[in-house]
């Protein structure tokens, strides 16, 4: 029990990514519910304004405030792999986190972490040059905590190079026996059932642990649960993972402890 | 004589201005003449590579750090009105300053000053509402000092918000007995012997003033004399004037006193 | 009798103006009661891909296909005036129109149209060296019927060049005695009555006339009338607009006989 | 000698490869010298100014015009791979296309090739999916001949579809014994002497072979050369392995015999 009220884990979610006259998302419903945001930065979305607004939108209600790191393809959403070298891909995230930073600096909220998107997330999971790419950006700008696939090259990476690293989990997302996610084309890989993701964010909050798609319960202990903004479920399945938490007794707590 | 050992005043010039495969002008050799360089942030010109490699450059010869600030418009280098609000051009002046911002913290120089670039330049020293946006701008991600046109909204507008404005000439521009630049269509409006552009910026420095284009002494005193770095004479004229204001005893010293 | 049989107008609306991963509009439904479409061309809104969707959609309903064209602004949606020259436009219009063009002739469905966008619309209006460019473009690249504002600058050029011209009115929007747009900032300037607006149209197409805002009713008779695609409204109104001019014996067809 | 007087073969290069303010190249000097021009189409370079002062230049001439179509990555002048789908290469392949289309008809000259650039190039030359796609966008725009490598999945690609090819070879670069392009790694992948490369030249064109780079004579019957026009030494290369192929009686003739 002494250990329940200890419990504390962050809520994330991808945030400010629309872009010029088009929205994505209700970003304000979804910042009730978390307590980081990735703010699109204006290479996969957002544009300046975008990025202040919703800047301020996080300094208002004290959410974390994190630069969401992309490839430059507006017209892809950043999900196409890009074949960027590791020093352009240092380039482009300094860029990008000096841009957010400054928002975040004329709201008075610091930045405080770092996230890749997309294309660029998935091969700094696998591909260490890369990876040591992002965290080197994420030093040479201030030092932020780089946030991530747990057991991936991004933490192996963060962790070599002393700089914190928080590991993500995602809800709604089906996980293999080996940690690794199911991927996108088999069935069953999306949880659709906010009540059935909620029962998953809070075992991994308390337990430390998941099921895994094999019914094995494996060890799993996420720094921050993942939340997906722009379904039309997403505001739904926000709602009923905080809650779910809360009942638990679990602190819903920005990285780094906000 | 004692005045004398005392002038000095900054010289400016703007590089970083090429983008992706494509270069312009001759920087290195540009750098080694002025004490100022205001760099393109990626909306008239520059990318995150360049970025990086231009701030490298001025970091390895103690040449002032600025941020050139520019409307979006790649195609049209920045140099077509766009009639973007004030809300507008404050955002992306910010995000614009952050992102150089990040790339002088990587290599630890500090960034010094903010220059609109032209279209946005012109209409800054005319608009005081484009103008306050910009010192907004530069005051709420750090304070920096404002670099522009004497005598001009800018000017005004800084002094107003208690930001530092450093006033520029050029020493290749004719001006009118009011002080202001004869337009560009005008017979005579820029200078291109060298030599007579290096005396007239002797005289600003030394003497503070300038002989207008109907042949008056009017008094003018810039901070800091602007050197255009695209040209095919640029080099030389740069070379020029730095030659003839230190035979002439007078300081080439960054804005600000680097 | 004999001349209400005959009666034809068209319905215009501007579509395709979702980007990447953003949508705008229902174009579907929209597309169920127009019988001309302005299509984006990727300079304020569309890319490749939601252009050969759209073109498609058009060709499969009969729908008209007419090229948006805009100055180069993604972040403004083309809102923004730019001090883009002359040739600049023409050259931008070509470009536009011919990608396009494209599309049609893959999918078999002539390019009828074009339209100027947003701003360059506005400007297009009052500006004749615009209007001219826009003109040009239209006939360099094939002879396209010019869709624009009754009266005005776009209207002069057309017919100075024998272009084709079609004059488009907006039963949304409240005319003053002149016949011009009443401004947006003037208090009842747009109508969101469906029925106003259907009876508006109604009296445009049958009648050859519009009540002013002074009361008076005005000569009025334009080629097409022009219906929004991006307000919550758009699609019951469109439907209103079409029922009442179908109700009141009035022909929806593409300009130039589709 | 009845041979000789009907040799003829294309020669072709990549122009219009500047943007905005910034140049590439001396197109001028290169269109002298080839019979072909592969031509920026605003992806990877060129913007609509650009585009039409060059199909200008090429019409003037009477250069064969062709599109040089290419990832959508203006900060990587298209040499980045990109994960485009073959869908999305075909969209934007058709867009440029029709862009470059609409130049050509303004000026009275057609378009007749279609040549992928960069990263694109590459890709086709491997992967018959996007292969197909710029085989089809080519077809479905009006039936442009594709211009490709040699025994690539390019050249089956358009055979399998009907499509008229025509197979490049490069003057200035070695090939392995099996008629592949030695890698620009290995040590004499490049020819520098301008000499050599259009002795190199004439063999293709007259003996239909060349020696690879193991000192084997193997089969090689390009129907166009390409010269490089980016390169300090382009302009010379361009003018000895014209004056070398006419030394030997062979005609240079743009593609498809115009």
């Amino acid at each position: 029990m002494s250990d329940i009220k200890n419990l504390a884990i962050d809520m994330n979610s991808d945030i400010g990514e629309g872009f010029g006259a088009w929205s994505m998302g209700d970003d304000s419903a979804i910042l009730d519910s978390v307590s980081s945001a990735n703010i699109a930065c204006g290479y996969h979305a957002g544009d300046p304004s975008i990025m202040r607004k919703t800047v301020e939108m996080c300094a208002d209600r004290g959410v974390g405030i994190g630069a969401h790191v992309s490839y430059p393809d507006l017209a892809g959403f950043g999900r196409r792999e890009m074949a960027l070298s590791p020093q352009e891909v240092y380039d482009c995230c300094l860029y990008q986190i000096g841009a957010l930073g400054a928002f975040c600096m004329a709201s008075g909220a610091p930045l405080r972490h770092v996230k890749p998107h997309g294309a660029l997330y998935n091969r700094a999971a696998k591909d260490r040059g890369i990876a040591d790419a992002i965290t080197r950006a994420a030093k040479d700008s201030g030092g932020f905590i780089l946030l991530g696939m747990a057991n991936s090259e991004m933490e192996a990476s963060a962790k070599a190079a002393g700089l914190p690293f928080a590991s993500e989990a995602f809800a709604d997302r089906a996980y293999m026996s080996d940690g690794t996610l199911m991927p996108r084309s088999m069935e069953g890989s999306v949880i659709h059932d906010a009540a059935v993701a909620a029962r998953r964010a809070v075992r991994m909050a308390c337990r430390g642990t998941v099921v895994a798609s094999d019914g094995s319960e494996i060890s799993f202990r996420p720094d921050s649960i993942c939340l997906h903004g722009d379904t039309p479920e997403a505001v739904g399945m926000a709602l009923a993972v905080r809650g779910a938490l809360a009942e638990a007794g679990v602190e819903i707590r920005a990285m780094g402890g906000l």
